[in-house]
């Protein structure tokens, strides 16, 4: 059936969108694909729910080509198995939460591990009936407090989840291995630049855990990369720990007055005036800043937590979250210096920690022999060639610095790389997290129970719309790979007279009858006004039907390389067919 | 791509689920298409979600034939568009209701018409772009006080729900008429027994309204039918008005004695005894019977309603409901007795009501001249040969009352018979309301701006998966029709031997290279587990490969009929492709 403009419910707009921060965001609403209806929540247009459904379809594709069977979940969900999991709390604010009429507690799903784990529960009783790997396409929810780019990070969005169930280790990693293969089937077809990158480091003791992002310099997650072909997100790296240094004539450690130096700047300058190195200048790498925070557990306990580190590092906020992670960090207050008297702000020191009983972990740069110049916990004073792992004990690293360009990858693969990307996808071994929470357990092969073990993996489905958008638009629209395209093909009938209409008609119908998805554009408008909204729309290719019609000659025009070739009528369809590759 | 039992994520039960109230529920849980997740939340396994696929394509193709455009909305919305149009209090408990982060309130969609008339709003400005449809297949959600019947009546439900905007009613016509016909090529492909029924009374002064019931017994709503074609669901049926009667010979209203005669029943026997008839017994259809409601407005006030009927009719709660729609229905108390001393609970008559000044209406069968037996207004007094018009005034009539078998039909068709149906479709023409309510007004061809008029058209799409189950299952478990069976084709394979294993592999192969969908039963079972299974799960044909194969036959089984044949291997793909209709 041929889709006429002159029908489609679209109205394309001259102006960008006040809120649009990014080009996506910007195309789609101005093409007609999307529409705002509360923040984060958006709805899609017949031009974007036709490229929404073309992904849920390459997306259904490769999950069932590796076995995957579908179901589909409610979204609307009882609180007891996220209770059970303590997810009801730890999600915090980003849960949506609301009381039935009969005053029970219910969820909207932001994932649905729980109620995954407790459908193969009530269904699996023997190992026979593993490997099992079952997935939605399905509505999630989340309250997330900073909304942003349209689709790109909406709080009602379509994603595909699934989960693999198994009964040993090697299994889980097939079923893991598997579904790395059909994400990288799914994203290659789907056409747009992406790096696989760890997002869970061998240090944390965790599983597998890998991130699909889409290389973007509008994407809200950093990654790094190296010559050498390490890719993690920020959350991930490890940075090696430094070399060991000799410190055997390092001098004692020595107090000096530092007056009015709270900030690593002012120490620096203060060194640099009152106590100069003979060497070369004091910089802020020679100085350990310490820097204090309070962890909130689930359970409700709070307790400090000190990170030292090089006074030009600062501590990256996901990187930390990420590490404490279920623990919640907060600020340290007023109050709390009040409580612990051997700490003085601005001038904290490894022994003024260690007074106070506070956890104390390291960044990998101060390793044993390193020498310091750090705060001696009085106001005023601080302390320089406090060497580690001699003036004072190393209990623990924790690298939460912010990475640079140049920091050394953990393999030893060389220098990293700074990116920004888009999480398309993510791959987890899960383990027996919610196996065990929920009681999921099956017979093994001896007639023992033993607990399965999981892997839960997604797709941002809704928000690889938004994400192709924003890897292929160029100054004048949108621009989709024929992949995901609404339509294979616009004709564009401009200029009066019955022969163009009627010979644009006839070729749209000569498509549409060999299997290409044609939108006609039958309008009474000028040829500006429809070149520009088959710019905005982005079909791949177009077909103009006017002026050159008067020598027998039809334009094939490219939308990505803005080519246009005349060709003559008769010869429109199979050239059209050889260009789309039907 | 053939499906294997041993691998479908599938297990069948051999019990009744104890809340299955109906086979539909009964049937499709046992037989491993759908589980309950709390009450009225349902998820939907392989199969079940299969059977959903192919009701939502059905609509879909038949939407688009109509040249109605599918769009998505979010499920989850703003409030202000229902605080605009009242249905933010209207729904009452039955709208979820949530409040974000940020402490806006939001609601999940009982249905979109505002979000609709809104998006027209935005979009277009002029006639000329309408005649407009749009569509949208999505889940819905309502906190029903009663869920039942698994999918029958769910709290999340997926619904396809249009909206058509016309600039004048001749095109909302024109708009509902294409709408009916749609419907009635969904609900025939569907293959279901139904019955299209007026939901809306001309005597109420509503525009055309009709719903799609599907006819069953354990269906929740009553419909009346007469001989002559008329349909119509209780609420709107409206029983003509009883002839007037010559009351010219009836003796002055007489007052009796009746003590403890509060109910029609205690009243009839009182009668009988101390004021008998000459010419027959008191009956109770000779009683007047006045029952008394208070009516809660919207906003909030407050009134009583006093209804008075044959004493042999009872009030319809259904019927009431609709009648004073959006006032709700409450009890009139004790209390609300004592604020009304002219009312004499258990003997309340025209007279006390007119003194009360009560809003007073009548059942069709109280027309002027008929006389009646009704109460005194004094505790333990009634009062006989009352005549309509003559002792008391008639205000008004409200037909409320429960049908019966025998009440005529409106237009004069007959007697009408009560059934019972499930509703599956309602197409009705909203006119201005929510046009008015939001705003949305086009210019008209002499550029004058003019509000739209629009039409609101609604399938229960995954409700759909219950009634045809219902409809075809029988005492062997699910029995689907064609249209909508998960798999066209199962091949059972029973008996060892590697020759059988191969011949019903190769038949499934070769009927999956011929376009159907084959379920392969490749599992180590007995014979008697597969053919129970596969009975259960209702594949309208059966390939048995098995015994007979000895002598190169397969059993063709025809799932509806019971009936099975053998027929040569080589014979068996040509015979299913021939039985199928492929």
């Amino acid at each position: 059936m041929i889709t006429r403009m002159s029908h489609l419910f679209v109205r394309t707009l001259r102006e960008d969108p006040a809120d649009a921060e990014v080009p996506s965001h910007r195309w789609l609403v101005r093409a007609g694909y999307i529409r705002r209806v509360a923040p984060g929540i958006y709805s899609w247009l017949p031009l974007g729910l036709r490229v929404l459904h073309r992904v849920e379809e390459i997306v259904r594709e490769e999950m069932n080509a590796i076995g995957a069977q579908e179901v589909l979940f409610p979204a609307l969900l009882p609180a007891e198995p996220y209770k059970a999991t303590n997810r009801w709390t730890e999600y915090g604010d980003t849960l949506f939460r609301l009381v039935d009429r009969k005053g029970s507690d219910m969820l909207l799903g932001p994932t649905h591990e729980e109620m995954f784990t407790l459908m193969a529960k009530d269904q699996c009783s023997s190992y026979k009936e593993l490997p099992l790997t079952l997935y939605q396409i399905q509505i999630k929810y989340r309250d997330e407090a900073r909304p942003r780019a349209g689709i790109l990070r909406g709080r009602e969005f379509v994603m595909k989840d699934s989960y693999s169930f198994d009964i040993d280790k090697a299994g889980l990693d097939a079923s893991y291995q598997a579904h790395r293969a059909a994400y990288i089937r799914v994203f290659d077809r789907l056409g747009f630049d992406y790096v696989i990158v760890q997002a869970n480091s061998g240090a944390m003791g965790g599983s597998a855990s890998e991130e699909f992002l889409a290389v973007s310099p509008n994407g809200e997650d950093t990654f790094v990369r190296s010559p050498g072909g390490y890719a993690a997100n920020v959350e991930a790296v490890q940075r090696p720990l430094a070399a060991e240094v000799d410190a055997s004539d390092v001098p004692a450690a020595q107090k000096h007055a530092t007056p009015d130096s709270p900030t690593i700047d002012t120490l620096v300058a203060q060194a640099n005036a009152l106590f100069p190195r003979a060497d070369r200048q004091w910089v802020a790498h020679d100085t350990l800043k310490n820097v204090i925070f309070n962890l909130r557990q689930p359970d409700g306990t709070v307790e400090p937590l000190a990170i030292g580190l090089p006074g030009d590092r600062e501590v990256d906020d996901t990187r930390l979250a990420a590490a404490v992670s279920p623990a919640e960090v907060e600020a340290f207050s007023e109050e709390d210096f009040e409580k612990f008297p051997q700490l003085a702000k601005g001038y904290i020191g490894p022994a003024g920690l260690k007074a106070a009983g506070v956890r104390y972990l390291l960044d990998p740069e101060v390793v044993p022999g390193t020498a310091w110049l750090t705060g001696a916990d009085t106001a005023g004073y601080h302390v320089i060639n406090l060497v580690a792992g001699r003036d004072f004990q190393i209990d623990g690293h924790l690298d939460v610095a912010v990475l640079r360009d140049g920091d050394q990858a953990p393999d030893g693969s060389g220098p990293l790389s700074l990116a920004r990307g888009i999480e398309m996808g993510h791959i987890f071994e899960l383990g027996t997290k919610y196996a065990e929470a929920l009681g999921l357990k099956v017979l093994d092969a001896d007639g023992k129970l033993q607990t399965v073990t999981m892997g839960s993996y997604g797709i941002g489905v809704s928000r690889a719309v938004a994400v192709v958008a924003e890897a292929t638009c160029d100054d004048k629209g949108l621009c989709w790979p024929r992949s995901l395209a609404p339509f294979d093909v616009m004709v564009v009938a401009t200029g009066k007279g019955d022969e163009i209409a009627e010979a644009a008609e006839k070729l749209a119908a000569d498509l549409d009858a060999s299997g290409v998805s044609v939108l006609l554009d039958d309008r009474k408008a000028s040829p500006g006004v429809k070149f520009k909204d088959s710019e905005i729309l982005g079909t791949p290719t177009c077909v103009v039907v006017g002026r050159a019609l008067a020598q027998g000659n039809v334009e094939i025009r490219d939308r990505r390389s803005g080519r246009a070739r005349l060709v003559p009528l008769a010869d429109a369809l199979p050239e059209v067919l050889t260009e789309i590759e039907i």
